[in-house]
C-alpha cells in the first residue's frame, strides 16, 4: 500500500471510531466556513488531515473548552520579500499569528534569481510546517528601463507551472496595458498559464474599468488586489474578478471596501496582506490583525473569517485548505472570540506549531549559500556621485504614503561647479547602482520630500530589479552607504560621516535576511530611528526608497540607466528644458 | 500563433472595442451570478468566450430587449441513459430548456461496455455545440451478484481520468459501507483520483450520519445528492459537502431542502436531475423546470441561478462556466422573466441553439456501430419460465414511486404442478435473463404489485448490469418479450398474446435510442399506455422494473443469478422457509 493510502486507510478508521485519534482537540466550538455555524464538536485529527467531527477520543488530547476553532488563515497575495524574512523565519512569525499557508508572488526574488530562485524559496517550504505557495511572477523584468538581475521566460514560466507542485498559477499581470493591447509576451506567458493550470491567473489592475477592464478579464485574469474603493470593487465583483480585500504596511483598503461585503455578502471576496514590514507583522499581526479590523468595523465574524479560509482556498483551487473538517488538512487556529483573532494555539496539518504567541518546534531551514553574494558592485567613491549640471533639473517628488511619485523641477545649488544636495531645500541627491553583475553603471537624480539633512541611507530593496538604491545629502555618506551593503551582500544601512548609524543585512539576494523575525523587526526599528536622527521626516523612508527605481509607476523615477518619464515611457535628461 | 492564442488575442480586440464583435446581445439585462445584480449591459462575443460587457458593436447584432440574460445551466449530475437519448438527441431536447452543460455518471453505458462506451459518449459530445462532462463510475459492476457487460477496475478510471479530457472525477462512490470500511478496490479508485485530479470525487449517501459520514467525507467524497430532509443536508453541509438539490422524474427533493437554502444561503448548494424521462424532459423541462419550482417556493431567483450555474461550475472545478462575463463561455440564456425562466433564445459558445423553445442547426451524431448488437439471448420459449416450487415462496413487492422494495412471502397458485402467475391476486412472475455474453442464464421470481392482468413487460434497462428484466403474467408472452428485445437489440416492450403492443428500441448497449427525443417520448408514453391496457397499475412500471435487479438497494432483489437479499449480501432460494 502506497503511502498516500495507508494514510488514508488510517484516517477512515478514525473516522469510524474504531482506532484512536493521532489528537483529539476536544470540547471547543468549530466555526463551519459552510454554513457560519459554531458546533460544539470534538475534532478528531489523523495524520495531517482531519478525519472527524464529533465525539472522538485519541492517543493525545487537548483542552480546548472555551475556544474556538477556525480554519488555519491562507494569505492569498503577498510578497515574501517584504518582511524580509527567509521562510522559516516567516513561518515563525505569523504562525503564531494564526497563518497556516500563504500564496506568494515571489517577484522580487525572481528578479535577482530567475526561476532558481523562486524554486529555492519553495524548496524551502518543503521542509516546515507551513503551506507556501507561489504565483509564477508574470512580469520578470518590470520594464526595459531596469537592470534585473534575471529575466522570466513565457518558458520558465510554463516549465515552472509543469514540474513545480507548489507553482499553482501565474502572478499578478502588472504590465496591464500590455494585457489589453495583447502584447506577444503577455499572450505567451497567459497560454503558459492556460496549458498548465487551465488559466489560473492574478490580476493588478488600480483603477482599471471600461472596455480595458473587459479586456483584462477576457484575458483569463480573475483577481484583483488593488481596489481602492466600493465602487471599483463591485464594477470588477461583478464581471467575475475575486476581490483581494489588502490591508498591508502601506496600502489599506479594508475599511474603503469593506462596504461592498456587508451589501453584497462576502462571496468572491477574499483578505490579503500583499506587503507587510518586518515590524508590523510582529506588532500587529497578519490575517488576524486583518480580522480583527474587519469585524471591528462592522463584518459579520463568519464572514470574515470564510475570507480568510475557504476563499482564497476556492480561488486558488487549494482543494483540502480553508476548512475545519473531515478530508480537510488540519489546520487549526484556536481563539478566544471572533472579535479578537487572538490564537492561543495553532495546529498545522495537524502539529502543535504555536502556543499563545510562542512558535512551537519549528526547523531552522536556511536558504542556500549560492543566494548569498549577489550583490556585485566596485568599491565607489564620493566622486561616483559627482553631478555636473546647470540651469533646471528634474527632481523626483516622493509621496508620503505612495508609490507614485511626482515629477519636479528645481535649480540646484552649485558647489565648485557641480549641482549638489542642499538639505535646507530638502533636496537630496538619488542614485541607483546596478548590483547585479558588477557593471559599475549608476543612475543619478535629486529627490525632494525626504527630510534628510544628514548623512545617506540605502537599501537593495528596490522594486523591481532590486539595484542598489541611495538617498544622501553628502557624496561620502553616500558612497560608504553602498560600500556597506555591498561588504553585507544586500541589505538597508544608514550612514553618518563614514559611520553605519543602523544596519539590515539582507545576505539571501539582497532581500532576505538570515535573522528571526524579532531581530529583523529590532534592526528595521533602528534604521527608521537613525534616519529620523538623519533629519528624515518622511514616513517609511526605506519603503518610499524601494519605489524609487518602479519605472511602471508614474510619474519620475530613477534606474541605474538613470530617470525615468514612465508616462512616456523612456530615459530622460537630468536637465530640465 | 497557435489557435488559442490567435482566439485570446481576437477577443482581446473585441472588448478593447478595436474591432466588431462576433455578436453582440443588445438591449437586455444581464444578472451577474458575482453580486445577484441585473445589469443593463450588452454582451460582446468573441469566438466562444464573452469579450465584455458594455457598449459594444457587433457583426452580427440580436436585440435582446426586455430579456434577462442568464449563465447557461449546468447539470450537475446526471445520467443521460435515464433519458434514452443519444447525446445528440439529448442536447436537442435540453437546450432549448436553457442546459448548455451537464455532468454525467455513465454508469450505465459502463456497465455495458466499460472504458470504451464512456469514450464513445464523450466522443460523440466533441462534435455539439453542448458540453458534456463524465464523472468515471467508481462501482462497475455494483455488486458481485450481477453478470455486468464490463467492469471499470482502479486502473481504468486512472487511464480515463489521465488522458479524457472530459473525464473530471470520480463518479457517485455509490458503495458507502466500501468506502467508509476502506476497503481496498475502493480505496484504490480514490487514489487514482486523487493522482490525477487532485481528488475530484462525487458521493451518494442517502441518510448517512455520524461516524460512518465522517469517515466517508475524510476519503475526499465532496458532494452528495441524496439528501431527503433539510436537518441531512444541514449536517452534510456543516461538514463541507456539496448539496447536490435533486430534481427528478421519481426522486423529488427540491421542496424539502429549499428550506437550506432560504436559512443558510445558496452557497455550496447546487441544483441537479439525476434522472429524467425523455418525455418529462419535453413536457416539463430540465434545470429550467427545477428554476421554475425553486422559484415559485420562495428562492430568490438569484440564487436559483447561481446554484444552476456557477455552483455546479465551481464544484466541478470548470473554470470557464457558470457566468456571463468576460472571459468565460458564451453561454446565454435569454428568457423573459425570473419566473417562468422559458427561454426565448439560447447560445452555446456564442452560437444560437435554441430559438422559442426549438433547437437550432443541431448536428446528427450516430454513436459508433459496434455499439449496436449488445443484447445476447438465445430464443427463448415458455418453458423457460417454468417454475417448480411447492409450499411457500419469496415475492418481490414493488413500492410505487420507490427503488428499495419490500420481502414478501406467498403461496403460489400450482397449476400442472408448477407454481404460476396469478393476476386474480396481484402475483406476477420476474425473470432476469443475463444478455451481455448469450449464456442463457435466467434468473427467476415473483413480484407483486404491478397489477399485471395480461401479457408482459419487459426491458433492457435494468440497474446497473442492465441484463433484460421481465416482468408478466404468461408465459409464452414472457418468452415473446424477451425475443423481440433480442431482435431490436435491447429496448422496452409490451406483449400481448404474442403480439407487440408497444416498444423502445434501444440499439446502443440496449440503453440508448437512435430517435430524436420527441419519437422517444411518444413511443415512451404509448408502453406507458399499453402497461395500463395490460392492467397495471403502478405508476412508472418501467422504472420498477428498472429496478428489480439492481442488487445494492434492499430488501429483495432478482438478477440473472437468482433472488438476492441485500441486507444479508446473499443469494437465496425461491422457497421460502
Amino acid at each position: 500500500m502506497d503511502p498516500w493510502t495507508r494514510d488514508l486507510a488510517h484516517r477512515l478508521a478514525v473516522a469510524r471510531g474504531e482506532r484512536p485519534a493521532d489528537l483529539v482537540l476536544r470540547g471547543g466550538r468549530v466555526l463551519s466556513v459552510f454554513t457560519g455555524e459554531l458546533l460544539e464538536l470534538d475534532v478528531a485529527v489523523a495524520g495531517e488531515h482531519v478525519a472527524g467531527l464529533g465525539r472522538y477520543r485519541g492517543e493525545r488530547e487537548e483542552d480546548v473548552s472555551g475556544l474556538v476553532l477556525l480554519p488555519g488563515f491562507i494569505d492569498g497575495h503577498m510578497h515574501l520579500e517584504s518582511t524580509k524574512l527567509r521562510p522559516d523565519a516567516f513561518a515563525a512569525a505569523v504562525l503564531p499569528h494564526g497563518t497556516t499557508s500563504a500564496v506568494l508572488d515571489p517577484h522580487e526574488i525572481a528578479n535577482v534569481f530567475g526561476a532558481r530562485g523562486i524554486r529555492a524559496l519553495l524548496a524551502a517550504a518543503d521542509r516546515l510546517p507551513f503551506d507556501l505557495y507561489a504565483m509564477v511572477p508574470s512580469c520578470v523584468p518590470a520594464s526595459p528601463f531596469e537592470s534585473s538581475g534575471a529575466t522570466l521566460s513565457a518558458e520558465d514560466v510554463e516549465a515552472l507551472l509543469r514540474h513545480e507542485p507548489r507553482a499553482i498559477g501565474l502572478a499578478e499581470m502588472m504590465d496591464v496595458p500590455a494585457v489589453v493591447r495583447g502584447d506577444r509576451a503577455a499572450l505567451a506567458k497567459l497560454a503558459a498559464a492556460h496549458r498548465t493550470t487551465g488559466g489560473h491567473v492574478d490580476g493588478h489592475a488600480p483603477g482599471l474599468a471600461g472596455p480595458a477592464l473587459n479586456a483584462y478579464l477576457a484575458a483569463g485574469v480573475r483577481s484583483d488586489h488593488e481596489c481602492t474603493t466600493p465602487e471599483e470593487a463591485l464594477e470588477k465583483r461583478r464581471l467575475g474578478m475575486w476581490i483581494m480585500i489588502r490591508e498591508g504596511s502601506a496600502a489599506r483598503n479594508l475599511e474603503a471596501l469593506l462596504p461592498l461585503v456587508l451589501e453584497h455578502g462576502p462571496a468572491n471576496c477574499l483578505l490579503c496582506t500583499d506587503d507587510r514590514e518586518p515590524d508590523q507583522l510582529l506588532e500587529e499581526g497578519h490575517l488576524d490583525d486583518v480580522l480583527r479590523r474587519a469585524v471591528a468595523l462592522g463584518c459579520p465574524p463568519a464572514d470574515a473569517v470564510a475570507m480568510a479560509t475557504l476563499h482564497p482556498a476556492r480561488y486558488h483551487r487549494l482543494h483540502e485548505h480553508g476548512a475545519v473538517a473531515p478530508g480537510y488538512l488540519a489546520d487549526v487556529v484556536a481563539v478566544p472570540d471572533l472579535e479578537g483573532f487572538r490564537p492561543v494555539r495553532v495546529w498545522k496539518r495537524g502539529r502543535l506549531v504555536a502556543s499563545d504567541g510562542e512558535v512551537v518546534g519549528l526547523p531552522e531551514v536556511p536558504l542556500p549559500d549560492w543566494m548569498r553574494g549577489s550583490v556585485r558592485v566596485p568599491p565607489l567613491s564620493a566622486d561616483d556621485f559627482l553631478l555636473a549640471a546647470e540651469g533646471s533639473v528634474r527632481v523626483i517628488g516622493v509621496v508620503p504614503g505612495q508609490i507614485v511619485t511626482g515629477a519636479l523641477v528645481a535649480e540646484p545649488t552649485q558647489r565648485d561647479g557641480r549641482a549638489v544636495a542642499d538639505p535646507a531645500r530638502d533636496l537630496a541627491k538619488a542614485a541607483v547602482v546596478e548590483r547585479h553583475r558588477g557593471t559599475g553603471r549608476i543612475g543619478l537624480g535629486f529627490v525632494a520630500g525626504f527630510g534628510l539633512r544628514r548623512g545617506a541611507l540605502a537599501s537593495t530593496h528596490a522594486h523591481d530589479a532590486h539595484n542598489l538604491v541611495v538617498v544622501g545629502v553628502d557624496d561620502a555618506d553616500m558612497a560608504a552607504a553602498v560600500n556597506h551593503l555591498a561588504r553585507l551582500g544586500g541589505g538597508q544601512v544608514a550612514v553618518l560621516r563614514g559611520r553605519v548609524l543602523a544596519d539590515l543585512p539582507c545576505p539571501y539576494g539582497g532581500l532576505l535576511s538570515d535573522e528571526g523575525p524579532r531581530e529583523v523587526a529590532r534592526r528595521a526599528r533602528e534604521l527608521e530611528r537613525a534616519a529620523r536622527a538623519l533629519g528624515v521626516t518622511l514616513p517609511a523612508p526605506f519603503m518610499a526608497m524601494s519605489f524609487l527605481a518602479l519605472s511602471v509607476v508614474p510619474e519620475l523615477k530613477l534606474t541605474d540607466r538613470g530617470l525615468v518619464d514612465v508616462a512616456r515611457s523612456e530615459l530622460v535628461p537630468l536637465g530640465a528644458t
